[in-house]
């Protein structure tokens, strides 16, 4: 067996809330790279899912789904000061388990903020109340003044997360390809100067899923390389990104907000009803779907960049997703039968037979036109890497144990996003679990191949408007 | 082995020109049901796919692609007075060989009508010349006074083709299950009358392949369940539909013709990326393709009623596909790569382990809603009537051999379209090879489950209007 490096002792316990595909991936990391020893993890999760491997690694495994009415009162008792609480749930607040472990005293890291079942659909609720910026703006509201208090770590998995630090990597690779003066930016400012003295107009979270299974997806199924349930939540979430000041029009069905930094804007239509242009470099162009996610606002809101106050640069950005094959049909097939979920969902894992997960961040608009840097990951080796993985999981269960690791050696950082944490730490943590990390140029623009069989209506001026990028 | 009626001796020479899926599946179909020796069948074809069946069956086998300089030359010496061309092409000008078999005394039928090569997507040409509305003109206008001759058969595969046969019988089931008076229909007017007393606004050619294969489609592969190029060339065509006197606002990018029968409309932008909102009995509701294709056009044509002179009455008709899944992601990935075709292709035949291709007519609007009438046949069922056969192919292949089968019962009608052949003739020879065919009334309308998690701009006075299909 290899000799894994303990990145962090921790004398506190961990409580694990929720157990699915990142659950149960992440353990097995935690075990590896944290001083913490069996008897002091509890998982309370709402199903069986994952009791055997709970089992294996002697880890105690509560089933009870956490309510509105109960959460304080099955998750108080297992938090004290200096405990961790780990939300790797779907269908529970974040914010209410935020509160709850400030109260304890307790740390605490999530991969996305959710609010109770039904928040995301909820038709009473303006649509804008419905986004991730809104969500945002609730936790971020959390802060006390001076942002004190036990460590809170907001979305933290690979994207929202792990994508903020390889954004932070591209700037600094991208200054030093195009002979910029970069310096050692460490705070919001300068990296928001270095942003826009790159001229960086763009960042897409560029996805493209490729593994593919010996089984086909099944009529009323649908199939997902991680949570199905939380890639439904998002995909009905109206479609949101961060608005860059390059922008000249809104697109069809978009609103600014009248609330908060008013860095992004939303459509309001499901994500995973909207489609963007996009590029990777192994799979080249494609169509992917703007699923509303944290980074698409933290990033751009971290890049404003003022002058005299006032934002004068900021970059637009979103993610851009292909899903894995299965995942793209299951998403046809849902919106075919108008956002009412399929009877039956399946996390693809043991029958994964090849593929990779391509995961990065593609910033655009500077010197050298675009540049992709992320993660390709492929089924062979995750599986070698760690057990219990898929591709996909396997980049989100890192940037986990690497915001999990972070938040222990910085104990008492208040409510923090990825944006505001050590990139260099995080990206040390995650890379060993990453495959080939890469970066790469790219000519592409979202008017390459455009007109190709009809004229379409273009911005030819400036390729990076987000006209362009919508299909 | 079963007794297979023979339903015409034919003492001429037949000639396929291309040998594809349907080429493939359809001889045995020919060998079994008409009167015909192998040794008076040649195939000229481009490629050698097929080469051992043609041996198996003692067919002579030509390797040698057409060409608009070398079709007369090649082609012509293979025809006289009596004979048949069958054109199972691609690539090939439908209009050439109907020329050419005009010439020759000999009758013709092909499955649609194809330009020579390029010819769909040359921007040089208007969208509005591109379409299949300008290839049925150019078709129809072959025709000679009282359009005697021999006969050749417009695009009668499967659809277009046997669906406008379905049309008809779905017309009488609606009539007899509303206590309509349908009298008994021969003529264009009557049945255009017998539509316009029942009401039909909408006529879908809805369709739902489920079939899928035991090994996942490989990123750059195109796959399909039958012609990759044939699926290539009509998805890249415009989008086009017949136009019902009931629709009040054309589509976005829609236009209307200015020459012809001006019984349907436009799209500049491709029928692959155009999406609709159908409705099968097995699938439920789902969005389909909307392609565009022969009976789109001549079926709302065949049934514009009119009163002193003027059309009064004329549904709305399109084709509304939603291919097997491998297809589905094929036409994914193509879009995202601006319809730039990927570097493979398979048709896929032996690895088909499951699904059906369900295809039929939705007829709506008439006082019980909305009817579907069509084949649900399985792959399992087409494997066992006919070898060398797919569900897909199949359904095509045996509407091949009824038409070609009427064509030799009628051998002097000049150039016909499907909804000017016997439906009953034409049903009764296809209808042992179909599967379950069978009719089904539905309350699912457009409207149906919409606004479910975003308010959406419909028509709600009018649920069949286009606006409310079109996603
Ligand atoms: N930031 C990222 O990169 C990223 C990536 C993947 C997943 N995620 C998020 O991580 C979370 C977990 O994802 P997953 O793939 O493991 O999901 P999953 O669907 O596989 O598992 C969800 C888990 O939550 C549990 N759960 C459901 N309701 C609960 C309740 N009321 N109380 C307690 N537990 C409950 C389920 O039992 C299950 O164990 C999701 O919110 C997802 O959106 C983030
Ligand atoms: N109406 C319908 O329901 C229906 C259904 C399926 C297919 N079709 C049409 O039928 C035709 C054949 O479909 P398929 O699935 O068999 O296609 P396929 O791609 O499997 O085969 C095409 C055949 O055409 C041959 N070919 C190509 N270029 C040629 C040339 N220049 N000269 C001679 N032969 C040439 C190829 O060698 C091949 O044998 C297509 O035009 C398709 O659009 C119609």
């Amino acid at each position: 067996m290899p000799d894994f490096p303990v990145h962090v002792v921790f004398p506190g316990r961990i409580v694990f809330v929720g157990f699915g595909s990142i659950g149960q991936g992440v353990l097995p990391l935690i075990l590896r790279h944290v001083g913490v020893s069996p008897d002091r993890i509890t998982i309370v999760t709402a199903e069986d899912a994952g009791r055997q491997e709970a089992q294996e690694y002697g880890i105690k495994f509560v089933k009870q789904p956490i309510t509105q009415e109960n959460h304080a009162q099955v998750l108080g008792p297992l938090l004290s000061t200096g405990d961790f609480l780990l939300n790797l749930s779907v269908d529970v607040s974040s914010i209410a388990l935020i509160k709850l472990a400030r109260e304890k005293g307790a740390l605490y890291l999530d991969t996305c903020i959710e609010p109770w079942p039904g928040g995301y659909t909820d038709q009473s609720v303006s649509a804008a109340r419905r986004t991730n910026y809104a969500l945002r703006e609730s936790a971020l509201a959390l802060r006390t003044p001076g942002n004190k208090g036990p460590t809170a770590v907001l979305t933290h998995g690979a994207n929202p997360g792990m994508v903020s630090h390889f954004v932070k990597q591209a700037l600094l690779n991208i200054a030093a390809d195009t002979g910029t003066d970069a310096g050692n930016p460490r705070t919001r400012e300068e990296w928001a100067a270095l942003s826009h003295k790159l001229g960086i107009k763009v960042i897409h979270i560029a996805e493209r899923d490729t593994q593919v299974a010996n089984i086909p997806k099944k009529l009323g199924e649908f199939v997902n390389t991680w949570s199905v349930d939380g890639f439904i939540s998002e995909g009905c979430q109206p479609a949101e990104l961060g608005w860059g000041t390059h922008e000249k029009t809104l697109p069809p069905r978009g609103h600014e907000f009248d609330f908060g930094p008013k860095c992004a804007i939303y459509m309001m239509q499901p994500g995973a009803g909207t489609r963007v242009r996009t590029w990777t470099p192994k799979a080249g162009s494609f169509h992917g779907f703007l699923i509303t996610h944290g980074e698409s606002i933290s990033i751009p809101d971290y890049l404003s960049h003022r002058e005299g106050g006032k934002v004068v640069s900021r970059p637009t950005a979103h993610y851009s997703y292909h899903p894995c094959n299965d995942a793209v049909l299951s998403v046809a097939e849902f919106a075919g039968r108008n956002w009412q979920q399929q009877e039956r969902k399946r996390i693809m894992n043991k029958e994964i037979i090849d593929g990779i997960d391509e995961l990065g961040v593609l910033l655009a608009g500077h010197k050298k036109n675009a540049y992709w840097f992320g993660s390709q990951l492929s089924i062979e080796e995750a599986r070698k890497l760690a057990p219990y993985n898929s591709a996909t999981s396997l980049q989100v269960c890192v940037a986990v144990l690497s915001g999990l690791v972070w938040a222990m050696e910085n104990p008492t950082q208040g409510i923090v996003e990825p944006d505001e944490m050590d990139f260099r730490r995080n990206l040390e943590i995650c890379k060993p679990y990453l495959g080939p990390v890469v970066g790469s140029y790219t000519d592409w623009t979202p008017l390459t191949g455009r007109n190709s069989i009809f004229k379409e209506d273009v911005d030819a001026d400036d390729p990076w408007q987000f006209k362009n990028v919508l299909v």
